[in-house]
């Protein structure tokens, strides 16, 4: 069965033909996002997972504020680097994307783990041009956010606190907490070993 | 403590050996469908980004139905282009998955946004032989398939619904709803700003 | 707004800086290790899809127990194959990741459906030096676990057993049963036609 289809005048949601990136969203030229994309699936992708220094500082020549000792393993992806800044000795895993078209500001000692996704960006779905925006995101130091987690924009995850594997979090998360599940709900305090 | 095995005739639940891909199941040989997949990875997959219209027309050439002003991310992977079908102003995000063991057809001005796996395939596991089926899936125009959702064999998402990031559908969409969760349950009406 | 850093005798929950890789964890060197992930990036996952035997045979020659007739697609990835065992007739789904910081043991005829992740390993977060450890996974002979599934450090999958698609399983799954959700619960016995 063929779908339907409507001339754009009478398009009820979304017209995408009239969508537009806000000028000046990325924060730099097309030209210059497209060469940190290439470096990125190759001089960065492509390096051996024990050359984190060098992984490092080629975030660092594009514009991201990295500290010292941070492991970002080669398969992780930042979409904007300069939009990203992150605290000594943070750990970012395998497949990880930091979705930066908002800021992303992680602090020091902080995890985040494989397969999450740190999404800054979505769509105003009452506007029929489906408007892009951005929301900063921040993940406190010592935070961890576990395997395969989601973060909505705008979401603040507080110091210490611990986002259980596969949750999704839509809303900010107290510090020293237990988040857990889609969405992300309060599931316990993290105690540590004395 | 090791597992145990069985011979083959004890076996209960899958007897893999037996399990065959039905014939004429690709639609194409598989020496074309590898031609396909080894294009996907090199030419399709290593593209800078802005180059959409060379992907759409790698797509074509391979018989799918592609529009005009249609974006696909360079690591969106189509599993066999001949039973794709996209209208116009559509986007497909990065690392989206369209698994066309049977037909996709996505309406004009539909979105399916980064890490979606929109999954015609699956296996009927009350037969021993783990039979191998498929059934289309149509995206009507100007829906929104938000951020890693999963949509299952068979399903119709309507007219301008909009799947919430992380959803898992598998249930048809009804037009201008908004459906969120695993699995996907009614959840609102689109109201767009007057 | 900035966020608060501390000193790090003032960190409560992670000081990352002492964070370490247990003495001997992997089983071989940091070298070997590499090799392998060099050699899986490269003549493992851009092999053409229909060159089942040769990563078996690269799979082996690093350490994995593989049987005969197992289906491997080139976007799997395995950690360390030397902690792997993969029965006869299993078959292994695209984007799968094999998580083996532990030992997974997977039995004969079993299926892990594409970009599931069976994922040994996790962090003591109750412990500031974040412990790393890992706890063996069993699969099964026979089980299937479907698409996009998580799979924690510890979970026995029984025979036959059933892991509906976007589950998450954090428990033990009895044999010929069916579990679904995040977390997996039962849903059903595996029955067969006659």
């Amino acid at each position: 069965m063929a779908i339907s289809t409507a001339a754009p005048a009478q398009r009820r949601y979304q017209r995408l033909e009239d969508f537009r990136v806000p000028h000046g969203f990325r924060g730099r030229s097309a030209l210059y996002t497209q060469l940190w994309w290439i470096v990125q699936s190759t001089l960065f992708g492509m390096s051996p997972q024990a050359l984190f220094g060098w992984r490092r500082w080629l975030l660092r020549v594009f514009g991201a504020k990295i500290g010292k000792g941070v492991f970002i393993r080669p398969s992780a992806r930042v979409t904007y680097p300069w939009k990203l800044s992150i605290g000594d000795h943070c750990h970012i895993g395998d497949e990880v994307v930091l979705y930066t078209l908002g800021e992303i500001e992680i602090g020091e000692c902080a995890v985040v783990s494989q397969r999450s996704y740190i999404c800054t960006g979505s769509h105003d779905y009452t506007s029929p041009t489906f408007d892009l925006y951005a929301k900063k995101i921040v993940i406190e130091p010592e935070a961890w956010v576990a395997t395969d987690v989601f973060v909505a924009p705008g979401v603040r995850i507080g110091t210490g606190a611990v986002i259980g594997a596969r949750s999704s979090v839509f809303t900010d998360v107290p510090p020293g907490t237990i988040y857990v599940g889609t969405p992300a709900r309060h599931a316990g305090v993290r105690t540590m070993k004395s």
